[in-house]
């Protein structure tokens, strides 16, 4: 399960450390849970759902890190169709992201900000490689996954309900201060390196940039979708922008 | 100059790969720059600065990656004393932050909003870190950093210059859409996991938390200074923050 085509062959995932296995606990529930006898020690309220224990040796064969934690549990995955997040306040899609670990801390900021799901399209990392359910920390069982699907076929069925499609554009377009955000609002975050394509860009019905003061050239991903969210989420709830 | 005790007994630290390497030689310069051939041909107009073309062998025992990019320079650490950067209009205090991917990270979204200056005090991560360096993506060269002392001491320095300090705290104070961030501001930034110590918090004039909206229990550290001080950069332009 440490690879995505055995991962969606066998329709499960793993989930590994205590904050992921008792998010997984609470929510969704696990298919099996392992753990080492030192982590049922340290964590008796999680180790009381324990399918087995088993030895260090065997935790280090199931795990995805060098270090683990003594916890691995096994989800199915949670995927849901698109339709059944819409109609939606706020969504956010990552078309083209390639690093797990941007792509669960976007999970974690997308959760705090309020959000209603997070798209992941064809040809984006998988929201359950190991290392973006560790980054998300626990964030991918509490707010719905959407995944694969054609990023433009994805922006139109979110134009068609009523949500506005901004694509984050480090290159120009509307500064991110000046857009309108009270209604509902669906973000596209592009890849790390190269941002968006342009039948991506083309299908939203606006490009939004970060403002960037300093000398720096751009924002990391997930700095970038953070600010965005943030500035939704708040967007939403004070329509207008006014605090007083 | 990979360990933090050399750097400082030397004076100078390691600037790793293309990105780094362009903007040290566009604003402080390096002492040295080692190239392998590969390198050289990538990126010529760098190279040209170099001292010395090395062998790839040589190349992975000067660097701190595993996967070396090729091009190694050394730097004089660029330390300034606080005094030098007061008055200023946005401060970053980053204390007992451990993580020196999350550093800078923090170090590039304070460039790209506009701050005047990152303090690291003591029990800080070290700005020089490689990884710290990385992370920054040139933005370490870009805007002074200020290393050690005492935070209260820093604290009281930055009021004194008439600065409002603002201490992040995931367990209460002041919602982020409500602070006041229209004046001369320190945001002070605590560790990843147990955030800032009383006689920090006690040393600052308010409490502020990112509001959170979904069932996420916090941001991770480098996302919530990315929001927060996006906010700032806003509150400064947009006095009252009525945007119509």
């Amino acid at each position: 399960l440490v690879r995505r085509s055995h991962r969606r062959a066998d329709g499960r995932f793993l989930v590994e450390g205590p904050a992921a296995v008792s998010s997984a606990l609470a929510t969704t529930g696990l298919a099996e849970l392992f753990v080492t006898a030192e982590a049922a020690e340290r964590h008796p309220e999680l180790a009381a759902h324990a399918t087995a224990e088993v030895t260090p040796e065997v935790m280090a064969a199931l795990s995805d890190t060098v270090t683990p934690q003594g916890l691995v549990g096994v989800a199915d995955l949670l995927d849901v169709p698109l339709a059944s997040v819409l109609p939606a306040r706020l969504v956010v899609v990552l078309a083209y992201a390639r690093d797990p670990g941007n792509a669960g801390t976007i999970l974690r900021t997308a959760d705090a900000m309020g959000a209603d799901a997070v798209v992941f399209p064809d040809d984006s990392v998988d929201p359950y490689n190991p290392k973006c359910v560790r980054s998300s920390a626990g964030s991918l069982f509490h707010l719905p996954v959407v995944s694969g699907g054609a990023a433009p076929g994805i922006l139109k069925a979110l134009k068609e309900n009523g949500l506005r499609v901004l694509a984050t554009d480090a290159s120009g377009g509307t500064s991110l201060d000046d857009a309108d955000l009270a209604g509902p609002t669906a973000w596209v975050f592009g890849n790390e390196a190269w941002g968006l394509p342009d039948d991506v860009v083309a299908g939203a019905d606006e490009r939004v940039r970060v403002p960037i003061h300093g000398r720096a050239e751009s924002l990391n991903l997930a700095t970038a979708a953070a600010v965005c969210l943030y500035a939704s989420a708040r967007g939403q709830r004070e329509p207008g922008g006014c605090r007083t």
